[in-house]
């Protein structure tokens, strides 16, 4: 029987020191926390890397405080459009929806139509699969924070060019997670309500399988967050694979030589990956990285700046 | 001063030699050698590959014989979704567009957002962008045709379990092109209507860069067409050009390998590739891929089952 390994992040972006001198850092790091003992519950009852990884994402969806399900950023027009994706490494099956307005919990959307003639929906025909499929549906209301519309009014008023904004917030708040479990299996799950400001219709990396998740027994499992459109330019999560698979690579410098790639076409962000010896690597090229992880039964461990590593038990 | 090579498809699928058979063949090697021509035409006046690519596939996009722009295949519910992808090998710039439904030639569209902030559109906000650059747009009706919608008719009453048909036409009539300039830059384009009597809102492996498009000058230009939910699941563009530069493989091997995953993976279908020295490659592991291709200003070849190759004049 494997040890089981889990990790999630909440996103990656530009945040200092000096910001994060408030009480509600805490609320992150608890929200990290939730989900890793979610996923944990699962793995320990031996349950599958694909369940542990789902139910992770769900709590953070569930969480306002990252851009997932409640709590998403707003586009230019003010609407809400989600996004996921998920794979299993064991069979290399994976599901991914698009531009979701009314489910509730994209992930479990990406993981209804996983295995089907069709494996990746966009817009009112992906909703409608979901619905078809019993999952819960909620009004286009209930995604929205007033957090999220101040945001969104601040940026709106501070610049006309709102394509090219390079606001802080942009490219932080994506949630994933990434496990293996007992029986060896490796999944990843990635949600998103994708960039503050953007145009209606935009796709990053998130639901694009090889982009920002990829998942294979062989290799590693990998869910990424950053700068989208760099990350899908450069197919990121198969990439850092394949350098794995095909180049010999140890994971961690598959995925920082990757980064640096990101990093020469304007990008940043960071990932977390599980291997299949059950490795963790977790890096990024910004200022920080929500993120969290935990090995067997000991307590989740999460971490927001480079050099911070907090326990919580 | 470099050679300049040109490559086209117009999708793979299942025609014999018998079915062949008809007055109607010389329809597509006609539509492949009038694309070839005109992209022909722009690389030997010294233009740039990634236009050479982008008037091919408008030919093939204009051209109602084929599964792209006008001619596209209907979705279950008798609508029409278009999707292309382009990208660039000097600096791998990409474009894509889902859902289309009002533009006429979608790798205009695609070309349109290439270089900016966002690079992927579907549905609505994909379409709006196309207008708000100025590109030529048309009523829904202007893609249909009325062998596109007998075709769509039989299938719908020929079964109810819709989503796992696996009608001969289904994976037929992608269109891509792939091209070398003077310069020695690579560049790539696709562009399809889907799936047959597709679910609304599905996203195959056209639009996805690194699935059914790549290009890097270092490496190769690739475009694929055949099983997209199969070649999504294995990155299966970004996939050939990994084992090429990292794996050091030919590219030609590079790619019959990647089809045996995708075969593995219960797909079909074939690609275009020229690399950066030039040479041309096309398999396919299915009976038959419309294709094309030519080098400087020889004539156009064509040819359409495995063992054909036909001089056009």
């Amino acid at each position: 029987m494997t040890q089981i390994v889990l990790a999630v992040h909440g996103g990656a972006g530009n945040l200092t020191r000096k910001q994060l001198e408030y009480p509600g850092r805490r609320g992150y790091e608890r929200g990290l926390a939730d989900a890793l003992r979610s996923g944990q519950r699962v793995l320990l009852k031996g349950g599958s890397a694909l369940n542990a990884v789902t139910e992770a994402i769900v709590i953070l969806e569930d969480n306002d405080l990252f851009n997932a399900g409640k709590g998403a950023v707003l586009c230019a027009d003010g609407s809400i459009e989600l996004s996921a994706a998920i794979m299993k490494g064991n069979d290399r099956t994976a599901g991914a929806m698009v531009g979701l307005k009314r489910t509730k919990n994209p992930i479990r959307a990406a993981r209804s139509i996983m295995g089907h003639a069709h494996s990746l929906l966009f817009g009112v025909g992906a909703d409608d699969y979901a619905q078809s499929k019993g999952l819960d549906m909620v009004p286009a209301d209930y995604f929205s924070t007033p957090f999220r519309r101040r945001q969104w009014q601040k940026l709106k008023s501070k610049s006309n060019a709102v394509l090219d904004h390079s606001d802080d917030q942009a490219a932080t708040g994506t949630v994933g997670a990434v496990a293996r479990d007992r029986r060896g299996n490796l999944a990843t799950a990635t949600s998103t309500g994708g960039m503050v400001n953007q145009t209606p219709g935009r796709i990053g990396d998130t639901p694009i399988i090889g982009a920002g998740s990829w998942a294979d027994n062989n290799t590693c499992a990998i869910s990424a967050t950053g700068t989208g459109e760099a990350f899908a330019r450069n197919v990121f999560a198969r990439r850092v694979a394949d350098l794995v698979e095909i180049g010999g690579l140890a994971p961690l410098a598959a995925a920082e030589r990757t980064l640096d790639d990101i990093r020469r076409d304007k990008g940043v962000g960071g990932c977390i990956l599980v291997d299949a010896q059950g490795g963790l690597a977790l890096p990024f090229n910004t200022p920080h990285m929500f993120r969290g992880w935990l090995v067997g039964d000991a307590p989740p461990q999460v971490a927001i700046l480079a050099d911070e590593q907090i326990s919580i038990d």
